[in-house]
């Protein structure tokens, strides 16, 4: 089993009491197994941490790795025209290859700004592509393939039926669930009401109950999307989700902006948790999610940076910063304050996919997924007497991250992510949406 | 005179025509003289900036940098408390060498990111050190001590008499206006109406006449602020300053989040200039100016990050992303496109100091104030098509920036601030802290 050392960090735990200690942390195989000052271990790897603040890797509950390669190809357009003008051309268009680039583009700015752990939405396609870009990236995910069986403004090349839609889901999750060592999870991922019929939203409930897996979907971002779903079903999101029995400690939400009080109800009795988007909710013009209110009424939330095209970067410190910044002007200056916000990028994250017995916190016998920061910046300083939270929330950037472990591997050292082909990607990139752009024409 | 060639770039001009085009660009002295593909000219010094993106340097119009040193010292406060709690005593407490290493630490990250120009308002006191730091930096400045002659709640160091506060400009201003060749300017800085008399406000008025110098002062930041101004003057921050004369186009207000109408007809009548704070506004709860408005009624916009405690950070990619998103959220997906925003960083800017003909784009003839992109970074790509406005400013960060000139000069080269010794300016940082900390007790 191989062992790694971090010396002389400030440690920002994250554990319930919140303790920041100074001292090191002994890591064998993938699990933390010893934090102290003046650890004496033996270890293959010894990481000199001298005036660097180690924290726990941030989790990230809302990604579409396969959007990474449309950055900047949607900008200033709403929801549903998003989706249908821009988004669901390009995803018709992904091949093995493009998914694949995409995917590979994703984690490695994801891992370059220390998220360890992610749960992501693919596209209908060639999701094994996308899988295996995660296995090689070395970073933790829960994913699966985007379910859409209904709709008629969908491209004829995401259509699916719905038998097909939960064969192919389970042939995915029967295959990668569990990879890599249990690295790598399966989640359902019905996209949203809008585009799934009843029958296919049932066998996601039905399935993500036999596997014990988390199902992943999009609920109440925007007002028009709502009034679909109204129209169609009869009620609000959460109420009909509810209704059909998928409301459960397995169902994970992104965005919901737009609850009432029935559905924040339903919410917290039955367990669901939310993922809470901020920079995508500004940029697309949804709304602001009422987070206070989830937070004190017990909900889990997690941050998440939704998909490259609505962002457009992946880039944890930019959310935690918009997290707290678009509550303040709503609720007042005193709200989200700079400790709350770096929970929800790490234990609130956890607890959103169920894992907080594993991740969010740097904890004797947690997985060891941990970044460093490199805080020796004329942006991070000074440093004196200085309130770490505050630090690390307001004033710290993606750019320095120095180190990165995930499952107790270091995959990024001296702020180049060593698991990922930095140059050849970057072309790669390039040159597979050249031809995805050629295929629609 | 020495010349700089810097070849084989994408250059954003951001002139009129908003051209972007692949070549060169050749400077003589501080100035522009040549812009285009294949320059053969001989240069003292060559850039070799294939690859890289040639950007207007920004131009940040509303800086504290005498607040740098209080970065997370005063989170999670409204303005007036902000102030009144936490800024007015650090401030009361500084010294000639705090001042001067809290304008070298901001100025720092001001270049690292790519700000070439600032307007600052500096503190009471020992304004000459901040002078110092701008100059020995090569940052160009337009900067004034802070001028505060009324209200009670004032700590006792930083009230002054009316008179004291006038002729004090006055002997900054005849020392440091065109200092550095030109490239400082002295502009009067009565804080904001709240604390300042009447008098102090029609002497200010009278000399910006007589130098020809701008007036940067807050207005209208915060509601309670405004609230203080109508039952002490009688009127709204800006009636009041038109009835006294000061309403121009030498006059530069800071926030202007709450106008109303009179308001808004005053700034566009007399000329009056805005700039936009969407962090500090944000984090201080106070408001999102309505500039959209502002710039469709032909008002001149600048932005500005304000001092470190209400932002964290000095950083135009943070603000050029916030003020996009926040007005999305409010008016719309479509309004604030990226171009918008980048002109606003730039042009803008220029337009608000008066310097449209001399700085805020890559044109022939202006002052060579540049920063070089490096994109090549998984968070900026695919590269291919993409739109350059949109790639800048969505997702782009400040350590993309790589190097820097100002006047001609290059003071960034390989993301090093040359003129800056980072470490030694880290260490005093936090040494004089320290020492200003003991001076409060």
């Amino acid at each position: 089993m191989s062992s790694v050392l971090i010396r002389d960090a400030v440690i920002v735990t994250m554990n319930g009491e919140g303790e920041i200690v100074r001292g090191d942390v002994y890591i064998e195989g993938n699990r933390i197994s010893a934090i102290g000052p003046g650890l004496r271990q033996e270890a293959d790897q010894v990481i000199e941490a001298v005036g660097k603040v180690l924290l726990p890797g941030f989790v990230q509950t809302h990604i579409h790795l396969c959007q990474t390669l449309f950055r900047g190809r949607a900008d200033d357009l709403e929801l549903i025209d998003w989706l249908r003008e821009r988004i669901w051309p390009l995803e018709a268009a992904h091949s093995e290859g493009s998914v694949y680039i995409s995917a590979l583009l994703g984690i490695g700015e994801l891992i370059r700004g220390g998220t360890t752990t992610i749960l992501d939405m693919e596209t209908v396609h060639h999701t094994d592509s996308a899988f295996r870009a995660i296995e090689a990236s070395g970073i933790r995910a829960i994913a699966g393939k985007v379910m859409m069986d209904h709709g008629s403004e969908v491209p004829l090349a995401l259509q699916e039926k719905t038998e097909d839609s939960l064969r192919e889901s389970v042939r995915l999750l029967e295959k990668w669930h569990g990879a890599a060592e249990g690295r790598i999870q399966y989640a359902f991922c019905p996209r949203f009401v809008v585009s799934c019929t009843e029958e296919l939203l049932v066998g996601v409930r039905d399935l993500s109950e036999k596997y014990g897996v988390l199902v992943h979907t999009h609920a109440s971002e925007n007002r028009e999307e709502i009034a679909i779903v109204e129209a169609e079903r009869g009620h609000r999101n959460v109420v009909y989700l509810d209704r059909i029995g998928l409301a459960g400690p397995n169902l994970v939400l992104a965005h919901s902006i737009w609850l009432d009080d029935e559905e924040k109800r339903i919410i917290r009795e039955r367990g669901v948790k939310v993922t809470h988007c901020p920079a995508s909710n500004l940029k697309l013009a949804s709304g602001v999610a009422e987070v206070p209110a989830l937070l004190e009424a017990g909900i889990p939330v997690g941050l998440g940076a939704d998909g490259a095209p609505c962002n457009n970067n992946l880039n944890m410190f930019q959310e935690m910063r918009l997290a707290a910044f678009v509550q303040k002007v709503k609720h007042g200056p005193t709200v989200m304050n700079a400790r709350s916000v770096l929970r929800m990028a790490t234990m609130g994250g956890a607890e959103v996919l169920g894992m907080q017995g594993e991740i969010g916190s740097v904890e004797v016998g947690k997985l060891a997924d941990l970044q460093l920061l490199d805080l020796e910046e004329f942006h991070a300083f000074p440093s004196y007497d200085a309130d770490w939270y505050s630090r690390i929330v307001y004033a710290a950037q993606a750019g320095d991250v120095d180190t990165v472990l995930v499952d107790g591997r270091v995959v990024m050292e001296g702020k180049n992510v060593l698991t990922i082909d930095k140059k050849r990607t970057l072309e790669e990139a390039d040159r597979e949406l050249r031809e995805l752009l050629a295929r629609i024409g």
